[in-house]
Order: structure tokens, then sequence, then C-alpha cells
């Protein structure tokens, strides 16, 4: 190759795709042009950086230019961006920011790893000093900055995804006064319902306020033109900050004014090799799209992770070897305060979308034998399909340990693993971390009740949906100490034990959702039921755990 | 089914055959029959009650046995002991353990959970007050009562499996004094020797003496019997409390007696479905057999959590149903002191029994980002087949999150997954959980460079264990500084900044083997010798941290 490789990016993918591909050719020449002046930077430590989880900025850095140049033999240009790609005359087009100086560097493989941008909207009052976007390590030195030295102590957050989620958390964190505004009807909008309940609640208890099914219409700045305050659909809020993390765009342009396919989702089109409609130009991270593995189909879940896997193999391909990246599951995770979060395979949402035939069970459990110290609940979702029994989608929440037990159905959501497989999955038990049989198997079990119709159930946000209905009895099997800390409004207290003998009073013909606190009485409280001739019974998914309505004291 | 259900058994297979039974079948009758006066504990809990991890006796015991059979309707013949089967007559002989009054109870379906027992090997001077095993709670009280009692203070703890240095670790946790003596040359038998090299090491920051070579000859005893010590073959050891943990047997005998097919292993061989070789007789837990799901053989891997999942399938079978348990891929995990261990799958004494045709990779990670505060090292060890490049066994050890990485590739396994799909699976990224590469992954892709001949390593155990070479040299690519901390003995330092020039220097053909801190740099530094024209060069896996040799200072 005489020209060599030439890689646009420089935060994830773009480091990547250069190093493997000088590990995988001594010889070639690389360069890679980058319009920021650092590269590698760790992108998704912001937040904790601004909650002064740590406090060194260097940490954020994880390499400097320079130093990458010179260990990997590859020409830097920082500082420089890309402005034209001629695939037929296979240039790239770059400007020295600093100068404005032209270059056209030529190449025989190009890299895109252009990564992707934050969306603003346009909103009346802005630009403004004081709102922000958080993307880079260069954004979040400047919002530091500008708490140090305006003082900001009030913080609006303008969205509720992970982003958002991560910076509310990490704001109050460090002590400021945050609230987080999101236009959808809950946080984390296309999650579960169950699940985005949790977290709102917990955003609460830490002091964030919340609020959902807002709509922001407007900045206000003062005569300085400095943030003031948010005008929202619920009227105004002050803030002295306003971070806008609303979402993200894939930085597709370029690829785009140079003809290479663009996907479905707005991200560069990339086969399994990462290669665009170009065979001489591959794309990996933020800026390409990937295959969702559950259903096949074009996604855009742009993360940090993918974004190295893809380089990787890009970069392989690119020096005249073959390797694939097959595609992606949707797995992601977030902590707020003292509740883990997260999930993998498709959520109910796109499963409704899509027409799935799903089954759903919510199955909260400790993570470890209840003697131990130190022990905390998850809370399990799981969407199995109902005619091939495979685990289509799981979420998971709670003070316990959540990541392990995500990461656990990632893999079994790749291997296209049927309920019946999961529930027999091998997994390590040893007191210190894990029960004998750990949530994923015990709700894989739940769900095999459930498809076998040996049980049936009813999710919590399907039964707030589900029209009033005056003929229904909803039953509370716990025992009366419980019922009296809280229980559903308008249920009716029958304690397992004399669940049998006391149902004789209910019409055989009305509808009963009987519940306790997280299913495992209730789901034997459906059997007794049903033994007494009761033709209409459910019970509660999750119970009282993960109910998402108003609780009655 | 008129005389119903026969279950032998009553801590975790039995009850949870006699449980799921129940609700499977409401009216079958069920006979649940244990010669311990109680049902459902703990029996992994017991290591952690004696270390006062916990101190409350009655969070070992899960259930009454009243309690039991009143919520699933089952007759519970607790303190009796079965004696003999007879499958012809389909009849269970039973003794009431306090009368000595003998009952023949005919059955339906029956059902096997007489689990397993302590090996107590034939010592001299055995038996001896103050010598014990830990199965049951029983035990473990006894224990307890027995230190108590005797103020004892100065254990010795034969047998270096998982039970004796949970209860090693847990003892020295309480404030005794412990040694562990073990017969073969690591603790942990068995395992892999950089991940037993570790426990070792943490055994003995946690100040319990380890003694492995060392066989128990005798136990030393006083007049009245009581334990003063053990008589090794490296000299005697005072003690006045030895618990016995050499390994366990499988209670198969009145199975045996009965004529039913016994495995290879000992314990009672059984179908996919938990049936034994009488169609009318079930088997699940620490009694039965399973399949090992990476080789295809029958293994036995005696744990409560296949008891449990075991026992589910069997009581599915008893009542009409038909449910199968595929087998277990062996995996399992350890916790000693601020050290997490693990592993699953094969193991590589089994795959040089086995003759298998591996490669292993050894790679130490951090478990999270640098910059998020409690980060901790995992290190893992790797074993992929050559040919097929399918996962064939994977083990982690160190302060970071063990269990995780462990489960995951359990399922991998599992699922018969090759390096190559492993290097791509989406697990969840988030700075509070995992970097964006995990150690599974960037292990995964070592493999990859390994099966493809990009790289070539050694282990530090076949290191080790070759024969001494005069030609060899040992070549450390770290910076002085790192040198100056410790290094191999008789390595010469040459940073890998100026590997490529300093390299000038060594005789083309000698044998070199560079290493640096964990296998990042010293991977490059092949890449660099390779370039340099040398023709035998290796790095070592996982570096001078999973070393287990000697260090020079």
């Amino acid at each position: 190759m005489k020209h060599g490789l030439v890689i646009i990016g420089g935060v994830a993918a773009g480091p990547k795709m250069a190093a493997k591909a000088r590990r995988e050719d001594p010889d070639v020449p690389i360069t890679l042009v980058t319009d920021e002046a650092v590269i590698s930077y760790a992108g998704c430590g912001t937040p904790y950086y601004l909650g002064r989880t740590f406090d060194q900025r260097e940490k954020l850095l994880v390499r400097r230019p320079e130093d990458f140049g010179a260990q990997n033999k590859v020409t830097m240009l920082t500082g420089h961006r890309a402005t034209q790609i001629d695939p037929a005359a296979r240039t790239v087009t770059v400007v020295e920011l600093a100068s404005g100086t032209v270059k056209v560097l030529p190449y025989d493989q190009l890299g895109l790893a252009t990564g992707a941008r934050p969306f603003v909207p346009p909103l009346p009052g802005l630009p403004a000093e004081g709102v922000f976007t958080l993307r880079s390590v260069t954004d979040a030195f400047a919002i530091d900055d500008y708490i140090d030295l305006h003082h900001a102590h009030r913080v609006v957050v303008v969205g509720g995804g992970y982003i958002g989620l991560e910076v509310a958390e990490q704001f109050r964190e460090r002590g400021l006064e945050v609230t987080l505004v999101e236009l959808m009807d809950q946080v984390m909008p296309r999650f579960d319902v169950p699940l985005a309940h949790a977290v709102k609640a917990e955003l609460e208890r830490l002091g964030v306020e919340v609020l959902v099914d807002t709509k922001v219409e407007a900045i206000d700045v003062d005569h300085r033109n400095r943030v003031t305050g948010v005008k929202t659909s619920r009227g105004p809020v002050s803030a002295d900050l306003v971070i806008l993390s609303i979402g993200v765009r894939a930085n597709s342009e370029l690829a785009r004014e140079a003809g290479l396919a663009i996907g479905p989702t707005g991200a560069i089109a990339v086969n399994e090799r990462q290669q665009t409609s170009d065979p001489r130009i591959f794309a990996a991270g933020d800026c390409a799209e990937q295959r969702h593995l559950v259903d096949g189909q074009p996604c855009w879940i742009p993360l940090g992770s993918t974004a190295n896997k893809q380089g990787r193999v890009a970069a392989v391909n690119m020096t005249g070897g073959h390797e694939t990246f097959p595609g992606v599951v949707g797995t992601s995770l977030v902590r707020i305060g003292q509740l883990n979060a997260g999930g993998t395979g498709l959520l109910e949402s796109q499963l409704v979308r899509a027409g799935h035939d799903y089954e759903t069970v919510i199955v909260p459990q400790a993570d470890r034998p209840g003697y131990m110290p130190g022990v905390g609940e998850v809370t399990l979702i799981l969407h199995a399909d109902r005619a091939t029994r495979r685990v289509l989608g799981a979420q998971a929440f709670g003070p316990g340990v959540v990541d392990k037990r995500i990461d656990i159905l990632a893999v079994a959501v790749t291997a296209q693993m049927t309920v019946d497989q999961v529930a027999n999955l091998d997994l390590g038990y040893a007191p210190p971390f894990s029960p004998a049989l750990d949530v994923v198997i015990t709700a894989a079990n739940v769900m095999r009740n459930k498809l076998d119709a040996k049980t049936a159930s009813v999710t919590p946000h399907k039964l707030l949906a589900e029209p009033a209905d005056p003929q229904r009895v909803l039953l509370d099997c716990r025992e009366v100490t419980e019922w009296n800390g809280g229980r559903l409004p308008g249920a009716r207290l029958m304690p397992l034990g004399s669940l049998s003998e006391r149902c004789g009073d209910l019409d055989p013909s009305c509808a009963v959702v009987v519940y306790c606190k997280g299913g495992l009485r209730s789901a034997e409280g459906y059997r007794k039921l049903r033994r007494a001739g009761l033709k209409k019974v459910r019970y509660l998914d999750g119970g009282i755990t993960a109910w998402c309505g108003d609780v009655e004291h």
C-alpha cells in the first residue's frame, strides 16, 4: 500500500483502528485525523469527574496524541477537520483549524470513526452562556470551570436518558440542586415501566426534582445572555446551569456527502466487516450502524465498548485480514445512587412495536443468601417469545448486583437460549456471591410456568392500564403486618395460609388479581384460587416490590 | 397414584422435589424421609456462621419441618433413616431413629436425595474429641460449641479444597490460629497453578499457615482422647481443634444395594430426566451424577445449586410431566479474604488428562475504568480448543469482581461459543461496573492472536517446568522503576521503548521469553523482537502479575 491508511476520529474507534492496524502491519503508513486537541479520552467518565467521584482531570485523558503517535508510528493530525472525502480519487480533504490550511490526503483504505454529537433543539434563547451539552472532556472541563467561576448551584438537566441521569445524580453528589426535565412520561423513556419507576424514585430519594411529561420551551437569559432558567410546559424553572442531554446524532454527514450509503437509523451503513458501501472505506464506532442480534434489524446504539470492538474488526480488514463484527444485543447499565439498573435484548416498547407474541415475568430476589452481609435485592424483568421460548430481553434493577445478571442474560440472548436452557445454567454458587438459585434461574422457571399455563400473571403497568372493572378483586395474600405497612389501593387482605378457606366468599366468576411482596406467595395463591374453582385468576408480577402505582397506607 | 411419592433426603434436592411435586400435583400423597431433625438448611453457609460473618444460628435453618410439611401437604418423617429399597415391591424400609421402629413405605415413584458425606480417612488416633468434619448445620453447631467450651484457639484444617479454604479463612476471621494442611502440592488441587498460587498467597497474607505437599499421618490425643495435634510428614502440628475437609463421597449405598446403576464417579447414574436405571426411581442432588457439557462425560460436582435444579426436574417427571437437566459446566466460586476466585468449564489438569489440543492465555485487567473508586484487578485464565476455537474453560482470581466474569464464561461455555464469538459479546459497559473492553473480551482477543499465530506465549507454570536452558534469555520490558520493585530471577531489563534497538545485542538463535506487568507490553515486545529477526520468541502469559515462581529483589 503506497498511501496507506487514513483514519478520521480520535476518541475510541479511531485510535483502536490505528493501533490494531499497526500491530497487524508494521509498515503501512497510518495517519489519524481529529478536530480535537486530545485523543482516546474517557468520555463515559465525564459525569463522574463532574460529580467529583474523582477529581483529577488527567485521569480522563488516557494517552497524549504525541505518545500514541510515536508508540504506534502514526502521523497524528490533531486539530484538523476532515471536510470532504473523494472516494473516486481516494482522497480526504482536511483543514488545520488553527491556520485554515487545507491539505489533501490520499489513502488506500479510509477509516471513519467520526463519532456522534449531542442533539441541540432549536430552543428560543439559544445559544446562551451556561447552557452546555456533555460529550467530550472539553465539554466537561468547560462545565466544571463554569460552575467554579459563577458559583453555579442550581442545575437543570434536560433529558432523562443515561447521560442525563448520570449527570443529575453526580451533580447532586457534588451538592448542587438539580431538576431533571423529561419530555416523555418516564425517565429512561424506552425502558420498561417498572425500571423507569424505580430509577425516578431513587433520583427523588437523592433529592433530584424529576419533572416528566414536561416540555422545555425556551431558555431564559439575563442581559449578559447568561442562563437564568428554563421555560417549561409546567412553568418556569430557575437555573444557573443547564445541561442539554436530549440525545445524540451520528456524525454521518461526511460519509453521506461522499455518496456512502446511510442506514435507516441515520448512521453509516456497514457490513459485518465494518465496510461501507465503498469497499475501501470502513466505519466503526458511534458513526456506524450495528445489527441487532435479536431481530436482525439495523440499529444504532452508540457505546464505547462497541466502538472498540468494531475498530479492531475494521483494522484487521483494512490491513488485508478478515474479521467480522456480528452485532449487538443492546446491553446497557447505569448506576443512580444506591440503585443499579440495566438491560439487554429487546425492551417491551420494542417488542410491542415489532408485534412480538411475548410473555413477561418480573421477579425480585436477594442477590445472595439472606444470612450474608451486604445482601441486596435485584428485580429481574424477563421477556420471552411465546412460541420459541427464546429469551428476547431482560432488564434488572435494585440495590443488589444487577450488572452480573444482565451480562449473564446478554450472553444467553446472544446464544439464542430458551428459558428452559437459562433455567438450567450452571451459574457460580457460593454465599459471598450468589444464592443457590440465582434470580436468573428463578425468573426463567417462573417464565416456564407461565408459558406452560401453569400460572397466569399480569405486569403492574398492564394492570394499571386496564379499564376500571368494579367486578375485579385485588387480593393481598401477605400477612397482616405487611398489609399494615402499605398495600395496593382497594385491595382485600387474605393471607396465603387462610386463602383456600376464605376465598369461598368470592363470586367464582369475578376477576381476581392476587399479589404478595414479590410474586412467590401469590403464584401459590394463584394455584389455590384456581383449585377453589375461581376461573379468572392472575397474580401480580413482581408483587408490591415492582408495583409502579400508588400505595395505600 | 395410590401410594404417591416417597422422597429420601431433607437438605436441598429433597425438599425442592417435594415442594415442586406438590405444585405440579395438588393431590398426590408425598412423604419425605430424613435421618436429620432439621431440613432445608444452608449447608454452604456454615463456614460463615463459624467465622461470625453472621451469628444467628436460626439464619442457617431456612424452614421448620412442620411448617414445610403443613404448607406443602407433605408427611414429614424426620429422624427416620431409610435402610432398604425394594424396587420390585416398590417399598422403602425406614427406621425411626429414636424408637428403633421399622416401617415399610410403599411408593409409586421414589425420589432419592440422599446427598453426600465427608470422607474420613482411617487415621491412627481417630475417633477423637475435637476432630470434626463440616457438612451439616449440626456439625457446625457442634464445632461452635466445642470452641466455646474448650476455648479452642489453635485449629488444623486438613484439606485445601473449597470447604477447607473457607473454613480456614473464616476461623482466621474469628481470630483463631489456623494451619491448613494439604496433601497435594497446591491448595485447590485440581485448579490451574496461577490461581492456586494466588489463593495460597492470600491465605498467608491473612495469617494462615499453609502446608502443601504434606501428609497427615495421625491424630495426637491426650489421656481424655481429646485432640492435641496432628502428626504430618513434615512433623507435628499442635491443635486443639481439627477439621477434616478432605473431600466428600456420594451417599449411593442405598441405591447400589437396591441394584440401581452406579456411575463411574461412584454417584447414582441418572438420565437427563434424573431417572435412575429403575424408571420409577429418580435421584437428584449430591447423590446423583451429572453430565459435563464440555466433554459429554459423566462427572460428579456436588453443589446446592445443581441439587435445586435437579430436584425440580425430578419432581416434574415424577408427577407425569417431562423435563430435562442437560448437565453442568463445573462452575465454582470462592472468596478468601480480599481474593475472589472461581472457574468454569474444564481445568488445565482435566484438559491434559483428556489429551485436548488446547491453548491458554492469562490476562490481568482492571475490573472498571482506572478513574473509578474501588477498581480491582481480575486475572483471567482462558483455555480454548486449538482446532474448533471453542472456549473449553476459564478461571479467574483477584481482588476485583471475579464472579461476573466466571458467570459470563459459564454461559459462553454452555453455548459452545468460540473465542471469536466471546470477543464480540455485547457486555454491559458503564464506569461503575466495567471498562469499555472487559477482561473477558480482552482475553478472547489475546487468545485469537495466539490461535492465529500472531503471537506466541508461555504460561508461568509451563515456563517453570521447562528444563534449565543457559541459552534462554528472560527479558523484562518494563520500566526501570518497575524492575527495581522486583523481577524474575536472572532476567535482563530492556524497556519496551528501547527494545528494538537494544535487542541487537542478543544472539538471533537464542530462545527469548519477554515479560512485563500483565502481558500487554510484552505482546508488543514479542512483535518487536520477531521483526528484529529473533526466531524463538515467546512472551510470558499474565506477566509478573500471574507469576508463580520466585521474585528477585
